[in-house]
């Protein structure tokens, strides 16, 4: 499960999406949903009620004992990797080694910090290698070409040894999924605007550079969507379309408005599959101008419908992303009513889920092998890894 | 209740440290303490287990309904003000407005970031400014002397309107502790260096400062103490002894080892009254060198013993910060084991605290008024606000 608040603070207040967020996240629990999920984002209701995945997940973790905790940490000019690394750690041992830490290029916009963005991707993986470093518990010099620092010893020690699974954010084109993989990152993406055809290269060149590089197990692959799920099919699709144009108007304003200063970290939401926009189009989520309801829908940037529908939609979005892929889904976007996305949850685990579960596998708990996430923890719960698409 | 972990991973694991920790947050509660309090340490025994007083507090929000949480964020070159407003307005959302939100002078040790501190309180007070400005949900376009930004909106906005209140750490003179009372500013001290007469000078110029400058109320003055108390009172003492002996031993390898990179943004660890040291030295947490446990303990820097030993200290602690002020104490500093600190506690609870406990007050939930942590928040547990001086 994904939380992504596009919310307008006029119409729900924090606290009360905080409190229904957090009683989804004990519901998805109880569903024997694998992870919640979030990001990193700032001043706009494009996303700033979750400034802080870590935060977030410690109060998701506090009530739940088994769902996994997937971080989208925002690499940006006020982060550094001895912080990124002591805050990651100190989620897990609150959650008992339920962290998998996801790494995410921060882009603020103008005027937000007053500074400059990094404008390569190179602080990602400088980060990532920072704290590995860091979480072997190993005095640590290191001398990137963006951080230089140390020695200095990390505290405190992450729970899960050597180090939390990492996740790093994909951008739509194999070249930076294959980078990845040849690292042995596990991947996150966004609904790809080129379909199927362009989710098989990148997944594909995401996997072979994994295996090449003689990695253990199989890189996992996240993929993030919205779902717009209801027994009815006309008040579902209706919902939908109403919801991805409230997230198209909020994300217009916060891109072309004078300076709102938005921050995205993390993109998830659906991509128009003809825009020519890519997952870092920063400036529209994907909704900016060319954003199309019907034709998102039909090219698979959203999940909407009965269950029947939905699990069509899957059915189709496993075959472009494979095996050891798996779907994060955010099931509360915008200001769709607390009940409706209760009753979502539930119709996903009762009559989506059972078609895409796998049994889980004998349990290992640390990074690097695929379906970790589900296997490892599906001890306590039900079986049903209800956002598993593979 | 103050958290300030002194501890060394190789005799207790951060998992163990944690787990212990909230379990005493609980406690606390139960007993009817006001607040628990905790700050900003990187990469060193001494304080790393406290990377991020938000996610621990966040945490502890989690398992409590009534008691404050006191966050010492430190401000340092990577900690803008858009990201510090927003996890504290996250936190007081999460708590359901119980946050007190402490802003304290980062000073990284040589190498940690691999960049020099900031070496001024400027960006303190501007950090402040910029915050109370980001909660008010107003565009805002700051230009200070370190940051400028916007314009940009602040989101979430916190739960406490217009804002939590907010402290300030005082240096060890009067010149500092003005400040803080011109401004409006709550105050964190620790224990002085010059004993009676250097804390009546102190927090006679923030009073004075506070009426002068016309804010309402009064100002409210924090200061924290390790506490080490027992039935008997040879065993107390020993463990005192022990536990500031450790203290002072891992803080000697932080600050003298070959850049071991402790970041200290807090300090609360007794200072020896006659050292010479300020409250900003922070190559010694007080400790370095000279630090003399039966000095400490005989100018009050430290308090131990009986509770009618203890009882007797903070009587002269009372005559020395006046009305208005309260303690913030450690019951399990360095290893102490986890049942002695639940025993100090009880005790505390049972013994010590009646004889200072103040009626509530009618309750007003927001800033700048003396005792708000205490008062208007003892509806829903017991009257007694067991770390009230005064």
């Amino acid at each position: 499960m994904n939380f992504f608040p596009a919310v307008d603070p006029a119409r729900k207040s924090a606290s009360t999406y905080y409190d229904e967020s957090l009683q989804l996240v004990e519901l998805a629990e109880e569903l024997g949903f694998a992870h919640v999920r979030t990001g990193e984002h700032y001043g706009s209701a494009c996303g700033g009620y979750s400034p802080d995945p870590v935060v977030f997940l410690t109060a998701a973790a506090a009530q739940t004992r088994r769902i996994r905790l997937v971080a989208g940490v925002a690499v940006s000019p006020f982060a550094h990797p001895v912080q990124i690394a002591a805050r990651l750690a100190l989620l897990d041992n609150l959650s008992h080694g339920r962290l998998d830490a996801g790494f995410v290029h921060g882009n603020p916009r103008s005027g937000l910090f007053g500074v400059p963005a990094p404008d390569s991707a190179a602080p990602v993986e400088e980060t990532v290698e920072a704290c590995i470093a860091l979480w072997s518990g190993e005095e640590v010099r290191f001398e990137g070409d963006v951080y230089r620092f140390g020695p200095v010893t990390g505290f405190p020690l992450p729970c899960q040894r050597p180090h939390p699974p990492v996740f790093v954010e994909g951008a739509a084109d194999a070249g930076s999924c294959a980078r990845a993989g040849a690292r042995g990152r596990h991947l996150q993406l966004s609904p790809v605007p080129g379909g199927g055809r362009q989710a098989q290269r990148m997944t594909g060149a995401y996997r072979a550079a994994w295996r090449t590089a003689g990695h253990r197990g199989e890189g996992r692959v996240q993929i993030a969507y919205t779902c717009y799920l209801g027994a009815d099919r006309e008040v579902a699709l209706a919902a939908a379309r109403a919801g991805e144009d409230h997230c198209a108007r909020l994300t217009a304003g916060a891109g072309t408005g004078a300076g709102t200063g938005a921050f995205r970290a993390d993109v998830r939401r659906p991509l128009p599959a003809a825009s020519g926009a890519t997952a870092h189009d920063h400036d529209g989520y994907g909704y900016g101008g060319g954003y199309d309801f019907d034709r998102a829908l039909a090219g698979h940037q959203v999940l909407a419908g009965t269950p029947d529908d939905v699990r069509a939609q899957i059915e189709t979005i496993r075959a472009w992303y494979g095996s050891g892929s798996c779907l994060s889904l955010q099931f509360n976007p915008g200001h769709l009513p607390y009940g409706r996305a209760v009753r979502a949850m539930e119709l996903f685990a009762a009559e989506v889920a059972p078609a895409f579960t796998h049994s889980p596998a004998p349990a290992p708990a640390s990074a690097g092998t695929a379906g970790a996430a589900a296997a490892g923890t599906a001890g306590g719960g039900p079986a049903v890894a209800s956002a598993a698409a593979a």
